[in-house]
């Protein structure tokens, strides 16, 4: 009942064979290796069109450094309010973008509402230099709350970015996720829909440490090498990483993994539609499931060995939760069992 | 015959091993699994004192955010100048530092000279705004040409940091090897010679991407958990790493591996010395070679399949090429094997 | 009837004969001069303590350098939703924090509610390395909006921030106009509260660009001649910032302009207190008057040559503005004469 | 006898009854006033084309700022080993290019060598990212120690620049005074021999404070609006800046100023040639005097009233100096007077 996050799973063992096959034999370091070649070129299918790719080691560096790539002076990135990159990442977007800002923006569960979208750009001006100058737009597919944008609703946001000149990030920390829950194709979900540059995450699906940093369009991704390297973040044994992607992608490994851990999720959202004491906080459609329960099933649930995490009353909800009930969060992975899922919900 | 670096090697087994154990299972994320407390506190075994230790995937981000955590305003760190930190990572160093400068000292074989450093830190006088401020010097150890400071030539260096009031930073990126080279402990060649930060490097030496950095004074890394998550460095499947090390440390392994290379340095080291046609460009003590041949034996060498470097002839020493002669770079493993030395030394 | 802000009039002629006499001459660059060192040390008598004193030319150097000073990696100042720092210095702030955050803080009229910022603050806990670190507190005084926090009202912040260990920042754009208000002494509104370290502004009250960031303990100021250095605000003729202070601080003079400022926009006030077709948005108390009016007489003012900006409706006051009409803010400087005043407001 | 530095002189009479002329009144603040726009559109009749120009308050801001703005991760500055960016400014430049790096360059009093510039920028291959990548060439015109670039020279150096595709900085600290030297106009010394960014230096030669960053393509200027407010240099009142260009520019007498100094300087440098126990340690050509001289006689002098500096043994001509002499500078002002040239040479 291991439901605390995705990423307190190991590594799935596809991952664990190819990189024992890397283990031993020489190859040229600081992605320069045969192999590092041959899983970036493969994006390339995965995109079906040429991107330009960037491997590091954790989903922090890849939105950090994505959103570096863009920065400007005085430079805002608008996201929403709930997004990774306001909330959990210790300043790294900030620090990255030179001191950029992070403008946070309402919507509904999780996702931005492209309205607000473009009254919060509003607030910045073009060349009014006193507030700073729009630089990006991010978006978290899927989001921090376990939902997803659809496609229509990533052209609403892409089409606000657009109509401003900004380029759009996509924080997909659990892009394989998203891509099963809307059954689309990585191309269909992306630049298709306006998307220049995405964290594409693996690590929270299966692998290690393997995070990438895929532009649409290779010719913005000019610095992207040295920003890389001066941020630490190119590693020596790069194929180390190449190798976790390698299986990844291989006969559509992180696809199957994430529709397990959708149906994992479904599982326990199914058992929770129909319980009593307990219920949904909200719909999801991932691997996320958001519950609310009474304090002590809660409790009686982590003594019998549950972990998850409580998570905080959204703030424009404050009657969502009941007297004497908590909101807690739970996460699948790949590795979530049917039994772990079926003993959780006979609990509670 | 694959000499182009040490972290053109793979993993040694065990640390494969050590991966593998910890491929199941769950764990608390980012840095809080009960193996990474485990250890952690294993390295203050291995420093004979209570230390604080991060860990980090890449030796550029060990270097550079020691050197972070010392930053000044306007600062300047004295190091070698062949340093790694001042010729190969990219800018690394001056951006975490904020725009620090590096200021290189002279020095034969690798080694800062004490006096030239003292007469650098004094072109940085205290108060003086214009020049801006010393904050720390950097050694490495091994050096970047295959050397190792003694234990009375580190104390000469920290002796002069010391007069000044500026903390030591040591580059351990193949601190292993400088270690077996001298055949003292890792306490005997830190904080007993004034070392106040270290960079463990456990890449080069066998592991897939494992290092540490280690302040030998606890109260000194007040800030450096926010330093590493703000420069998109902590691991959220930190056991990974911590795995690594777990084994590394094992039952001395990294100590037996270090020893290995070396060994496998000096025989290749023995065979020049006696060679007629190819010489040692200069002596070094740990896994590192430095071969002045003939052009056309380089050449030969490479079409048999052999991988090395060439090296820049030392700025200092315009005279030591001769005429139609390479310098060339030869560097050692965990993974070197005799029979790759002795065909390799046949050849020239 | 220039209203539009108090950085649009010149220069008190006060101030401009000090430069003249300063005009000739020779004097040591860079601060050092005889000048300096004495418009220096007149700032111990004016805050009755030893303090530290660095002039700088902007008043968004001013504040930014003072938060640089108290910079932490993933570091968070909290701060008005109104302060000056979040919306009118083009991220200033958050660059020289080195991508710093400033966590806006609700609160009426333009002061930060102790609550609020309490539980704002507590938002980031201390150990909690995803969410950044707090590392100050900033209050403006006087506010944006023309209010003052009475002295009480600062002993409520500077306690917040003192029981997180957080030092306070007090941005003192328009500080005589808050003295003048309040009636206390510079030591009774500063470090007698818990502020340690002010932004001491004279631009906007009758300097050309004179601007001191004043540590009420100079122990905390060891790095700030490297840091203003860094940033390029060390000026040669630093004497000619110096004279500048010299006249300001002459006699009384800062405090006699400051007043006749107040004086002048509380002239204003009293018209529109007792207007029909205007009225005061809010009660103010220093040199800034908020007008609710219709729209038509506010395009009359401006074709009969008035100056003055519109004013975003506060988002927490949406019923502020009937309509029809406008708010707009006017702002009295040193060089207000009374005549503008009774003229505007026959206007209206 | 005051030839400590330029810098310690005050203001012109001309640029103080600018600033008077301006101190009452009301004018837009941040560079909007109707005197901002039409100071910067002098400019374009300065340099006979079409320019983009913005005022800060120091060369130090001006150099970094410029600097910032073609700056590029992990990016190296190519400049002249006694540059002054290289050695005086604190670490600034490398504080607003992000942590960039001044890669100096070696050339004979005070400029660069061409062959040099460009084997040190052969040292930085454009797509190695462990070395970093060229981002920029400054120049100092007039150079460190009294010399100047001949237009030739210039083109020599911005021809290796152009080579490697990397735009070209002159730090004008002293712009008016090589102008002045050699007898060329603005436009002959910078962009038509391919330099892309001036610092534009009015503070040595008469002003209070009043530094142009000047792009000879405002194409290249779109981010410098939002880089000026970032950090912190927009002065609200810019117009007292405007004001001393205003009178700086008036009738040519920037240039006058400069032949002025010169002209003094060219009066000492024709005595100590004829002198017996002093010489000149090198010619020059602009408002600075290197001069070889007993010690004794530079102490009688001091004790005289004589105000100058020490000059450092150049690195190169370790046998400059002879034993018992030394190296002091001298430096001529706008407001230098023939009587102190010659009360000091009467003196040596």
């Amino acid at each position: 009942m291991f439901f605390a996050s995705d990423n307190w799973s190991g590594a799935h063992p596809a991952i664990g064979a190819a990189l024992m096959r890397e283990q031993s034999g020489y190859a040229n370091a600081y992605g320069a290796s045969a192999l590092d070649r041959k899983i970036e070129a493969r994006f390339n299918d995965v995109f079906e069109r040429e991107v330009a790719v960037f491997f590091v080691g954790t989903g922090t560096a890849a939105n950090s450094l994505a959103l570096s790539s863009v920065g400007r002076p005085g430079g805002v990135v608008f996201c929403h309010k709930d997004a990774h990159i306001a909330n959990d990442e210790g300043g790294a977007p900030e620090y990255f973008t030179g001191g950029g800002r992070l403008a946070t923006v309402s919507g509904d569960n999780g996702r931005m509402n492209p309205a607000a979208l473009r009254r919060m750009i509003g607030r910045y001006p073009a060349d009014f230099i006193h507030h700073g100058q729009p630089m990006a737009v991010s978006l978290t597919q899927s989001t921090e709350v376990g939902t997803v944008y659809s496609l229509d609703e990533i052209d609403a946001i892409t089409a606000e970015a657009k109509a401003h000149g900004l380029p759009v990030h996509m924080d997909g920390a659990r892009f394989a996720n998203a891509l099963a829950a809307l059954d689309v194709t990585p191309a269909e979900m992306t630049w298709k829909r306006g998307v220049d540059i995405l964290s594409f995450g693996g690590t929270k699906n299966g692998c290690w440490c393997a995070e990438a940093i895929v532009f649409m369009n290779p010719d913005q991704a000019r610095d992207m090498p040295f920003i890389r390297k001066r941020a630490a973040h190119l590693f020596s044994k790069t194929r180390f990483i190449s190798a976790q992607f390698d299986a990844y992608l291989e006969g559509g490994l992180w696809l199957d993994l994430a529709r397990h851990s959708n149906a994992m999720a479904e599982r326990m959202r199914q058992a929770f539609r129909a319980a009593k004491t307990a219920r949904l906080a909200w719909e999801t459609a991932t691997n996320e499931v958001f519950i609310i329960l009474p304090e002590e099933a809660a409790d009686a649930a982590r003594k019998a060995g549950a972990q998850f995490h409580n998570w905080p009353t959204p703030a424009d909800q404050p009657d969502l939760i009941g007297e004497g009930e908590a909101l807690i969060r739970c996460v699948t992975s790949f590795s979530t069992e049917e039994q772990e899922i079926d003993r959780f919900v006979s609990f509670l």
